[in-house]
């Protein structure tokens, strides 16, 4: 098991890597102060694996509840957030109680947001179950929830106190899940590490096929970079943005698709592409260079076009609502070279225009 | 006009207080960044001073939105919070938005959890027209809508970044609101100021009455009182509860009425009588202690019995729900003398169980 901490002061986290997690119970009682603790998880993972972590966590002194969501990013919204405080509510759960959130990004981010808002704010302990989750949502404190207007609108800044990674539970995600969540992994690579974008062009086959070690290596990894990055922006001055790589090319398809398409790293990966491609169009990329991007993230099977029915101007149209709009002039995150992104407001509109209108399916 | 620093280091803020300060553009400006406001009043308030500041607001560069949400409790729920987030989405507001709360402690409560939660956080400024918002709610940082088992259950502390008390915008409240603002007012006096409490014994019928002088400097001593104990303890870890007196029993009786009989204030004045008579029966304060508690209330107009149909069974199953409660115990704020006020976990159940008899009307 690897053990890397996130440093934020007082709030402070350790993320735990490895096999096995969810049957150590010192992990789970360590981050626990009250005693109560209501597992929140969704209708795909709950029959997998709550059993298990309500054994772990079974205590003296200590009340489990549990409580399993409708599983999907479309139900990731202010009604089913309200499920949660309905069971805290109902259950009587104090303002030391210890959410838990198991399961993917939507249910992290969901639990995260709760626990922020119940009461003013609870702990909650993060078991991210998919390759997405672990690098991404479980890093960094976001949490909220989607507007029909535009994704991750409403929500908070809420660290866990503390996240457990077992990679023994990505051996029952899907195939295009796994593809999903090795898109943030990339990102990682593109934004900040040539070294390691290199190390997944070489080592991706064995990403795919989750064999344990590329995969610990690999989250491991990705966990840095955020944590590195997340600890020197918290709360997304400047540098934290450059995690949104990709992003928001990405949540204009979700939001075209009403987040029922392609899945968010699914997303991402046709995004980061159009951000390469927009990139080369600046002169900062060269074709090989764009040529790359789409090839590792193919190889990872993720797609890199945008599914059919967009146009440019729904692109455009939908990006104006992205959260990376500050006073009204849309920022993006672009590659001055492979391994170095950098946030942009400035650029030639007209790369834009073109980027939409080449992607464009409509 | 006086002006009151609350100071919570770079969360710190002004709150001003004084007549005419709607029409003070500067007072304004100076706390608006962005170049979008966002204006939430309620039905109530929004014909009275409404068009006053989206005038004073104006300004070149600055687009001035507003929406008009249903007045009262009721409506402070996640329903009517949504309706904050549509209107930012569907007006495109960014990230350097600034909402303004024109209205009393629901407007302010909801646009303050609005602004936190909107892209996980963005400015606000509190313009409350009630006594009750101008000397508690606008004060603290605290946020948030109620849920159906549970009074101000979900929420943020999240802290303005200016407060304007026009004390003008009192002379259009309702007789029964001025009052229940007052209970508010006479709490400070009760849990920690006794020499603030024997100026309003002597000054009551002033604050009644809407005297100009009265009225500043009640609310300002209020605020002064209230800022000291915020600015030691921002998240409610400890002698902030010292401001939830009356508040545990109050929250009761409002439940029970589904926030539909007593005012927030009137329920209060209440409470604060309860616990006066359970410190009573403490052996803290004298009967003639309780019968001044009382008198002060029953002065501005309060009531200070409970309101029919509540039985001492439902009052201790709806205490049960109320936040104050910790690791399933019952902590209350009890009176050592009037203007002492401590937090008991340990007290005398017997004498909690007494009260709840005497005071029940079922």
């Amino acid at each position: 098991m690897q053990t890397l901490n996130v440093n934020l002061g007082d709030r402070s986290y350790p993320i735990y890597i490895g096999q096995r997690l969810l049957e150590q119970s010192t992990l789970l009682s360590e981050a626990i102060k009250g005693n109560t603790v209501l597992i929140v998880s969704d209708s795909n993972v709950a029959p997998l694996y709550l059993q298990q972590v309500e054994e772990t966590l079974a205590a003296e002194n200590r009340r489990i509840d549990s409580l399993v969501l409708p599983a999907g990013e479309k139900n990731k919204n202010l009604t089913t957030l309200n499920l949660v405080f309905d069971a805290l509510l109902e259950k009587r759960h104090a303002r030391d109680t210890t959410l838990v959130a198991l399961g993917g990004g939507v249910i992290g981010d969901m639990t995260g947001y709760a626990a922020a808002s119940y009461q003013r704010g609870v702990s909650f302990i993060q078991i991210p179950t998919t390759i997405l989750s672990q690098v991404d949502s479980s890093v960094g404190g976001k949490t909220g929830v989607n507007h029909a207007l535009g994704k991750n609108m409403i929500g908070a800044f809420h660290q866990p106190v503390a996240v457990l990674a077992d990679t023994d539970t990505l051996n029952t995600l899907p195939q295009r899940e796994i593809a999903a969540g090795l898109a943030e992994v990339i990102k990682y690579g593109l934004l900040g590490d040539i070294e390691f974008l290199e190390w997944l062009e070489n080592n991706i086959v064995d990403l795919v096929d989750l064999q344990p070690a590329a995969l610990a290596y690999g989250i491991e990894r990705s966990c840095q970079n955020k944590a590195r990055i997340v600890a020197e922006d918290e709360r997304e001055g400047g540098k934290r943005a450059l995690l949104n790589l990709g992003h928001t090319f990405g949540h204009a398809i979700e939001t075209a698709q009403s987040y029922s398409g392609l899945l968010h790293g699914e997303a991402v990966s046709v995004g980061m592409v159009m951000a390469a491609d927009m990139s080369h169009r600046l002169g900062w990329l060269s074709s090989a260079d764009v040529q790359r991007t789409r090839s590792v993230l193919a190889a990872a099977g993720l797609p890199t076009a945008v599914p059919d029915g967009i146009s440019a101007a729904q692109f455009a149209e939908l990006m104006g609502h992205d959260k990376k709009v500050l006073a009204g002039k849309l920022r993006l995150v672009l590659l001055r070279q492979l391994g170095d992104a950098v946030i942009s407001a400035d650029f030639d509109p007209a790369a834009l225009e073109a980027t939409l209108q080449a992607f464009a399916t409509a």
